[in-house]
């Protein structure tokens, strides 16, 4: 199963808010549904918002073939639905790019992206996991990660967790330590499941007890996915990604991020220039619908931090690996060929 | 109104569990339906349970005034319901060394720790309050906060919140940001509902986003309570305080302690020796009686963890500061003379 995909006119994804109470499929067939679904998470995750935005494009240039104007209004309210995360206006320009050709080409680049993100993703698992013996050594590793990075986030497989994947497959798999994951708890709602299906060992952790459980030595590595990579290797996720990283670092644990290309922002400088989303107060105040502070509690909740590339060891994308702590940035490493596509 | 107290022959103490919800004071009156209330955190906080302890011995002395065998049962029972608080042993340990003089003596004990608790808030309050405008400045400071360090920690006042309460009777509280303290929400619970209480201006904050925050510059202080304290200054309290002292000493952000001498022992030479207590897993998977992860997930539920002297400022004490960052630690820094009880 893909977490999302263009069938038969309309894009269908899995509603990543049910989870892991439920699995339901949303058939989405109108603007106004996916940004929607973008804005409530429904779904969410880098690589799957790129598809996301990609194919919201081409929804509305098949539904006004000979409007352009629309579709680039459209195409601007899809890149303003999440402000942080680069790959959603990177898949929106994309598919905008084709509308000179119709909608049909619109529609097939869409499709393009979601191909190059699965033959990315497996890209970036080989690379990963190869890293990920070259720091810790060819034995069963015991990984930490925050969030949810796994198929969930992408089409299939995902980038940090789809490196957990290629581990197992490898043999080399000892236990998973994800990380709840507050305000939203996708480490907790969507990680932990995924893990489930994968049927990998793995304990759940409350995202403050990362740095004592780092400190104590129970995880060999930090493998983390990315919202925007800068030109100088400073890294947008998740917020407490850059808790994690300053943790890791005081522990000397690795702390490698994985990520696709399409993250990586060449044209943003420093994590200076990275805005940061500043979400509402329920999402610190309610859990799950369930009040956990008094009405009226005021807020401070930022989605995201930026984690200096100082504190990373290294980036996997789908065509390179980055050695920070050697001195690379991703201005610095040519690319490899890109993978051959899936299809 | 006290967070605890020996009213008319029984303990009465405000059910946290049920903040902020509501107010509701339980009366106990049986050793098994304390142990309770301190196994679920209707009671908590290190000062508190001290007089917890003390008041648990008191009931079963009273209830049993010639039987020392029960008494002492009853002792060990209330010390092995949290092992990583030392407030608690010694509080029963104090109360226990009066039984050879009869019940009313024990009680009298208990009654005195009570006391001898409020008169050291109200000294910590001062002494913190001094010690912040001597790092800080004397300026509007703003002070991150984690767990539940007030009046609910307490009997009247708290140790880090009491510190907040008389730099806001001051004039100089600008801001506190206090974390929501994941697994039980403490801060978001207790915290934020203590600073509505007290009319302080507060923003709420997911623990992951601290140290973000911090490297944000958006705080000035972070003021901590403890649940033990090494003869090296290595300070056991609520998991994430490690992580917090981690990103305050990459922010360059003062972290400061505030615990009663009863909190510091001596005994323990170094945090290594310090016991950490693992909670059960619906903590974690579970928030406010909602489900957060799959059914069948395994956690790492520590509920301490232990922060080394090394990325401790200071340690306030009712009977003396510790500056661990000129080299001092509890073992070198003599007490000075008790202050007066309040009654």
């Amino acid at each position: 199963m893909r977490t999302i995909d263009w069938i038969d006119g309309a894009i269908e994804l899995i509603d990543q808010t049910r989870l892991p109470d439920e699995l339901v499929i949303l058939r989405i067939s109108t603007l106004e549904d996916l940004i929607g679904a973008i804005s409530r998470l429904a779904v969410r995750g880098a690589p799957a918002l790129g598809v996301a935005g990609a194919m919201g494009v081409a929804l509305v240039a098949a539904a006004h073939p000979a409007d352009t104007a629309v579709v680039e209004q459209a195409a601007q309210s899809l890149r303003d639905a999440r402000p942080t995360a680069v790959n959603l206006a990177w898949g929106v320009d994309r598919a905008l790019g084709r509308l000179v050709d119709g909608a049909a080409a619109v529609l097939a680049e869409a499709e393009r992206i979601r191909d190059e993100d699965i033959a990315a993703c497996a890209s970036m698992a080989g690379r990963g996991a190869n890293l990920v013996q070259a720091l810790v050594g060819a034995r069963p590793v015991r990984v930490m990660t925050i969030c949810n990075t796994g198929a969930l986030a992408a089409v299939e497989l995902g980038t940090a967790l789809g490196v957990v994947s290629e581990l197992r497959a490898r043999g080399l798999l000892e236990e998973v330590l994800p990380l709840e994951t507050r305000p939203l708890l996708q480490g907790a709602r969507l990680t932990a499941w995924e893990l489930q299906q994968m049927g990998a060992p793995f304990r759940l952790l409350v995202d403050s007890a990362a740095a004592s459980v780092l400190a104590r030595g129970l995880a060999d590595i930090v493998l983390t996915g990315a919202d925007r990579i800068a030109r100088n290797g400073d890294t947008a996720n998740k917020v407490g990604s850059f808790s994690l990283a300053v943790a890791a670092s005081h522990a000397g644990v690795p702390f490698v991020v994985v990520a696709p290309e399409s993250t990586v922002d060449l044209a943003t400088s420093t994590g200076k220039e990275i805005p940061i989303e500043e979400r509402s107060a329920d999402e610190v105040t309610m859990v799950r619908g369930v009040r956990t502070a008094p009405a009226g509690t005021r807020t401070l909740n930022p989605a995201f931090d930026v984690t200096p590339a100082t504190l990373i060891t290294a980036i996997i994308t789908d065509r390179r690996v980055i050695r920070l702590d050697h001195g690379e940035t991703p201005a610095s490493v040519p690319l490899e060929p890109a993978a051959a596509s899936s299809r």
